[in-house]
């Protein structure tokens, strides 16, 4: 008695949930640090001290009724003003408190963006391979997800391609950089190319067409790489933030909404966006989480626990003559996998206790994604698993 | 260039934003203290201090990366058990952890749950006067709201009319109690024969018809009555609750759904909720806010005070001749209006700087509504006002 449309979405996701119950079953049967969980975006680091002290501090001077109202659907004033005043600083931009939405980490920051752009049979477009839930996000706004097809080996986004993809539909492109699942950062020749693109198609159809970049894992970069700034190369972009990787607490629900004031229809934009917010049964983000992150905006983990991952697991994978673009961010390497078919990859690497997520699910078939977000000891228990596997497709 | 439907949604919305553009240019015109707000249902008090100690107790002893990482969609599981028991405990219910999903709010609950449930087409019945965002929830998934026309002058929703109204197409019927805007509670015998007609209806037309009893002023009552619980009299009931008032913190967005085992296709609707709350962009409920209030979910506000504003402004208010039912919860009162062009008497009652929202933004023309979780200084300094409509409305 759940509705089609819900039936139909439970069983794309029933994939995703047998994955769950699969590591659950095989934690339980060898123990948990026998078993190589590399599928979830789940940090293992733990949020840094100063969240706890910030949030306590806090809970302390804020006066309650203040701290707990419901403020603005926008957000509190202070901490949209410190965000600002962080991006300014930081990027040369002029926001002010108004360029500023905050909002339920960028997944719900997306969603709402979405609601405020998209009517009813547009599209969508992105670049594969992209994560998954995007398809859903474009689902829930009755609108379609198009994929520009995966640019190989770089994964960097073909503009040429885009070009192709572009029609009098798209109202939007949604890109995520650093990107989930392959780690590439897209460069600024890229993000060049792309606002060129989508300039030239704003001019022939005559409509705005909004660039929603995506962000969670900008400052999570190695080999001193810097994630451009898309509002830089493209005045209709509207960045999506959340402190969920930056600062380990994706259980928070917290993030941003930042556009310049010269985006068209700007003043529509972040009115619409208060409501969508409130409309969509959001209301506000977590209003404490609010303030302690806007304090500690520029704060970040230890990155570097993340690089040593990386550089352990891409070159031993190498080693064992795996194909692979060394992940310049975020905590994702996206293997070639030695067959042509990913899934019976992931099957495989289940004999080895290891688990990893099938390319398919990216828009991305014949390749897996390595979430490397784990404790280092289990790369070091999987490496074993890894080097047979190859092995064993090798002498296949 | 935001979207058609956006765009007409943003109009709808409009009058709220000119309400708050018009509160906010009074204050600044006359001074706070002699501008009296009834408009929102943004709570006076303060969080009670348990809030604050218990936040810094979770803070200082939990782990802070099981405290911020994603923990399952549908909330912590101690969480969870901690709400299932003390609902036991007060209903008599048979709950476990199942039986609770932790959502952002009930507004966020609400609309997971209708995306689970509801197919395009579909019709959501309430009871007018109702709280108006549920057209947009209903809109959010391309249903249509149906509201059972108003049984004045009690507010006690009727069955006979119910029953008129429910069709082949209804899939889901959302009440609200105590009710916002009138403070009514649905009592024992007007919710057993709500139920009476679902059963009957559900028969009729072969298919579950879901009740939403969405309660976040459950514990907000007065002159000893109690809220009967719902799902006692009807076995398709999914409660939402929300503690946003009974602890007074709208602004962190917490709350919860519960339904029991024996809904009908439980397990699918607690698997499609979780996968809702994701593709959504909720993803879960803030970690803190769900560890704190699941410790404190007994706890309360001073409802006392709320008692002693509804006396003294009911009192007042048919002492000057006015009509109204006097509210049993929640903190609205729903004043039948001495004209019946309800916006008239808002219009008006601006001149006495007094801020009221018309009756036709609830289903309900020619009543407005008062919010009155204000300083009782408020009300003292609206009461020449309201006594001076009513004389203006009489002499007219």
């Amino acid at each position: 008695m759940i509705s089609d449309k819900m039936s139909k979405l439970l069983e794309r996701s029933a994939a995703m949930s047998a994955m769950y119950t699969e590591s659950a079953r095989m934690k339980e049967q060898y123990g948990v640090e026998n078993v190589y969980d590399f599928g979830m975006g789940n940090p293992n680091l733990a949020a840094p001290d100063s969240i706890r002290e910030v949030s306590i501090k806090v809970l302390n001077e804020t006066d309650p009724w203040y701290l707990h109202h419901y403020m603005p659907n926008n957000g509190f004033v202070e901490a949209r003003e410190k965000i600002a005043n962080s991006l300014n600083r930081r990027f040369g931009e002029n926001y002010g408190v108004d360029n500023i939405m905050m909002c339920v980490g960028a997944a719900g920051g997306i969603n709402c963006l979405l609601k405020v752009l998209m009517d009813p049979g547009q599209e969508i477009l992105t670049f594969a391979p992209y994560f998954g839930e995007y398809d859903r996000y474009a689902d829930n706004v009755n609108c379609t997800l198009k994929a520009v097809p995966p640019n190989l080996p770089t994964f960097q986004p073909d503009p040429v391609e885009l070009a192709k993809c572009v029609t009098e539909k798209t109202k939007a492109v949604l890109i995520n950089n650093p990107n989930n699942p392959t780690g590439v950062v897209y460069s600024a020749e890229t993000l060049k190319a792309i606002a060129e693109v989508l300039e030239a198609k704003e001019k022939e159809f005559g409509h705005a067409i909004y660039l929603i970049s995506d962000e969670p894992y900008r400052e999570l970069v190695f080999d001193g790489v810097k994630v451009p700034w898309m509002p830089d190369f493209y005045k209709n972009t509207i960045v999506a933030y959340s402190f969920s990787k930056s600062l380990s607490l994706p259980g928070d629900r917290i993030g941003y909404l930042a556009l310049g004031s010269d985006v068209e229809d700007f003043q529509n934009i972040i009115a619409a966006v208060a409501v969508a917010t409130r409309i969509m049964g959001f209301i506000n983000a977590p209003g404490l989480q609010q303030l302690v992150c806007a304090e500690l905006c520029e704060e970040l983990v230890d990155v570097s626990f993340y690089d040593r991952n990386r550089e352990r697991l891409y070159n031993a994978l190498i080693e064992y003559g795996y194909e692979c673009v060394k992940p310049e961010g975020a905590f994702y390497m996206f293997l070639k996998t030695p067959t042509e078919d990913d899934k019976d990859f992931v099957n495989k690497a289940k004999e080895h206790r290891i688990l990893v997520t099938a390319g398919s699910g990216f828009g991305c078939p014949g390749y897996v994604r390595i979430a490397y977000c784990v404790a280092p000891k289990t790369i070091e228990g999987a490496l074993p698993g890894f080097k047979a596997l190859m092995e064993y497709y090798k002498n296949k």
